[in-house]
């Protein structure tokens, strides 16, 4: 987390009322819980994960000692660069594989202007296997692919490749700009070299994209009357969404999940995602989320103490010796963050291998522990479901990839100004409030770069997005599990009578997307259910409307 | 037109059907015609003109010697780099002035990247005088500023300026960037430069700039809530109706006049243009017609002849010697289409000074010359009738601002790939078929720059897009005079209940914008007032929902 402090240590400010919640600790203690928090907040985001096997601990046990790696929180900062191996190794294989063909399209750099530069190879994945044809008018099922590989995305989608067949629809997920293979400049390590390579790495020049290799591969296939349907995931979600705004001609209508398009600037509320996050615990149980809501004093005090970041590094078991207890801070609000993204009902291994409803076994570890077990300890025990499911894990490195530039990073710095705050009343996660000038300044350190906060909510359908929805929108279904901390930004009520928002009490992060198991509970059943039949009607209006005309 | 042979050099297309409707010419003038046609196609545009003052001419009365300029047919290539000295001149301070401050709003040169680039000062004309103010909601009528100085379409649109004050609303009239003072890197030579500076010119850049613009105005007046409703002719009405595709929550309804967002690659018909123009001369006069139809062989057979150039430099009034037919019959083309354009009911001096029903008086001249009068000298009686009305021209000048780049020239080499045709059954020009392929190549050639003849369809809306205008568009008013051979490339049919079409059959290019007169024909009352009631609907049907929602 070292390369995260810039943020933290430009965010001095205090507000009035965080000196009554921590009347009781010193001003430098309050000054850390603020950089902990700004932490915790600036950089969460959608996340992409590497997976760590290890063996898994207790109160009582001792860990051993094997190779770990620790888990970044988000795609863009910490994971992007370590995707490839990933994606090459042994961990993706594991995963369910579909039958596809790999494909590169060549695109413009910048769509909007004509400016000299290098076009670029994006990679989309193309399966046309059950495709019905272009002279039955066979339906394209397009996923926006987001902010990582586009074979992760593929690989984690099974809903789509599961649908397919029964609609006799051609399958394709093209890769987002700057992830993946699809990298300007011909690699990573050029596309991402300095602000000015980054530079076109936007969410219109993404929209583009997707709308050019469409429109293209229509016409190659003579196929230009089949109708698309896009789908997609978090970030994913809000491309498509925003794509039936921006390109409506473009696909019928769009499936987004977990899609916080309301997470921008006087929208939503920025408090909810942490809200959601602890209630998630909460609702498991209060002493559980009261102990991680005193940890932060509790971890903060003992990094204060002689020898307390000594403790605190062989407490947490950490690879290197803990630096700040701040990043000890950020490591942990990553892992709870994630867990309520994942909180799902059946074991899965998404970000991490994990028991279906994750959060209940955090909240029966933290809970469990024989009296006397401290604060810090509990949470430790806790936050290692998460981390360390399968008790493989020897050590917790908190400064992997320090210095690696990162897509999602980059574009939180430009365009993707996500305003969170953490609300001491309601949160178990320190007080912070967002801090739009502290985040600008990280930015134009790190990147050199100059965030428009407004931008997204200006090219994006405006403040009142939700008229603009009703009034011009047709066709997204809004899809949403309420664990789910991403939920607080998302669409979560009908809009019109074709935009309508599904959710379920008990869902998570995109859950829906996710292939079937044998485990899905009824209500996970009966939203895809929902689902093919929404979709099944934008097809047969599509179609009636299409026999009309001719 | 020296500047334009790079066209016609490389057009060396010559169907099949055109050997017989000119099978008793040599092939050499076939060439040349054909050269010509493309000429007068490739770069037939919205006019802007510079207006010129001179003594009136007769078959029988030899011009007068007297100071003269010709008049460009397109803005891009011929006009713009002269519009300073139009603008300044005497000539600007004879069209209606209207009050208005001048401001300058600071823009961003790409918007959908984040290249260090420099800013631009985009300048705007704003009245508030009639402004009824955010408390009540006042309405801001803004006009989407096209390809010239925005003083000159704020001059030329009284209907906005005339019908604010019974609004109460607010007049902007933001100029489009690369025009006027409007210009990128501080001056019209460095953003004319070459195709690296002239690259941002684009017109998704341009709905941009309104965009922020109108956002950053209505955040600093508290006007968040005021509707906006857009204005635009030709070009201008195209960006209207295309805001409200791509940014439905900036205003609530565009009145489009002479908008020609369906002249493009497999939309509208390319022989529209010509034909049209063709029609405004016919249906005053067979004959006319014919002498203009026959004309183009006169003249590149007279310009084959020994000492050819030199009578046809004489017989047409010229400054400088003739170098090529083609150059006449190009300056010819552009008079008629121009004509066509302006073929307002009463006197107007929006090209040129001219009276009411132009074409009449062109065809009564081109008619009415005395037996034995030549082909080629009625046509140049006629074509006086444009280009020197006031009688005041003494010599022609076809070879004008031979370098200057200008700004649409550079969009229809780049995004504005409108195809024309003419079709040697219907129309009084020569045939020509579209050559995209002679295009690219001039532009290649002439700007170092490819056109993207799909891009502006996948941009907006698609080829079916009154589909998806129906679909998800609403408050539009197509405007239309039919006698306007843009016209052909315009929505003429309703679309849906709020998106519709208001032709004139005795109208031509967007007469509607114009301040009203008291020569104004009833139907053309009768169409202003028609629009008034449908913006006034547009906003009763706001403040309602306005009204339901707080």
């Amino acid at each position: 987390m070292r390369n995260l402090r810039g943020r933290h240590r430009i965010s001095e400010y205090i507000s009035s009322t965080i000196v009554e919640w921590f009347a009781w600790i010193s001003s430098k203690l309050l000054e850390i819980m603020q950089k902990m928090a700004k932490h915790a907040i600036a950089v969460l985001s959608f996340s992409i994960a590497l997976l760590t096997l290890a063996p898994q601990s207790s109160c009582s046990q001792p860990f051993k000692s094997v190779s770990s790696r620790r888990t970044p929180r988000f795609p863009g900062r910490f994971s992007t660069s370590k995707l490839p191996s990933l994606y090459d190794s042994q961990l993706l294989k594991q995963v369910p594989q579909y039958r596809y063909e790999t494909r590169y399209f060549e695109q413009r750099l910048d769509h909007f202007s004509f400016s000299k530069l290098p076009k670029f190879s994006q990679r989309y994945l193309i399966s046309s296997e059950h495709w019905s044809g272009p002279k039955r008018l066979g339906p394209i099922f397009v996923y926006c692919g987001n902010e990582g590989d586009i074979e992760w995305f593929a690989a984690n989608t099974g809903f789509v490749w599961e649908i397919a067949p029964s609609f006799g629809a051609m399958v394709v997920f093209p890769e987002h700009r700057y992830y993946g293979k699809s990298m300007p400049f011909g690699s990573k390590e050029k596309a991402y070299k300095n602000a000015a390579t980054l530079s076109y790495l936007t969410t219109e020049q993404a929209l583009a994209d997707f709308t050019e290799l469409i429109t293209s591969l229509k016409r190659n296939l003579s196929a230009e009357a089949c109708p698309v349907v896009l789908f997609g995931g978090s970030y994913g979600g809000m491309l498509a969404a925003w794509m039936r705004l921006k390109y409506p001609h473009i696909a019928i209508g769009a499936l987004a999940s977990s899609a916080p398009i309301l997470q921008f600037p006087e929208i939503a509320e920025p408090d909810s995602f942490y809200d959601i996050v602890s209630n998630d615990f909460k609702r498991e149980s209060a002493s559980c989320f009261n102990t991680i809501k005193a940890s932060w004093n509790a971890l903060t005090a003992e990094g204060q103490k002689k020898d307390g970041l000594s403790r605190l590094t062989r407490m947490f078991r950490l690879c290197g010796e803990l630096k700040d207890s701040e990043d000890l801070a950020g490591w942990l609000d990553n892992g709870y963050s994630n867990l309520a993204m994942v909180n799902y009902p059946y074991p899965s291994d998404f970000l991490m291998p994990l028991p279906g409803y994750p959060i209940r076994e955090v909240c029966r570890k933290i809970d469990g522990c024989p009296d006397g077990t401290s604060i810090l300890e509990r949470v430790f025990e806790g936050v290692s479901v998460y981390y360390n499911y399968t008790g493989k894990v020897d050590c917790f490195d908190l400064y992997d990839d320090p210095h690696g530039m990162a897509g999602w990073d980059w574009q939180s710095c430009t365009e993707m100004v996500m305003p969170m705050s953490s609300n001491p009343h309601t949160s178990m996660f320190p007080r912070y409030d967002f801090d739009l000038s502290a985040d600008k300044e990280y930015c134009r350190t790190e990147y050199k770069v100059n965030p428009r906060p407004e931008w997204i909510t200006t090219e994006f359908g405006g403040k009142d997005i939700m008229t603009t929805l009703k009034t011009f929108g047709s066709n997204i279904i809004f899809s949403n599990g309420l664990l789910d901390p991403w939920s607080g930004g998302s669409v979560t009520k009908n809009v019109s009578d074709s935009i309508v928002a599904l959710n379920t009490q008990e869902g998570a992060h995109h859950l829906d997307l996710r292939a079937a198991t044998a485990h899905d509970p009824d209500w996970l059943v009966e939203q895809r259910a929902t689902e093919i039949k929404l979709i099944r009607k934008w097809l047969r209006d599509y179609y009636q409307a299409k026999g009309a005309a001719n």
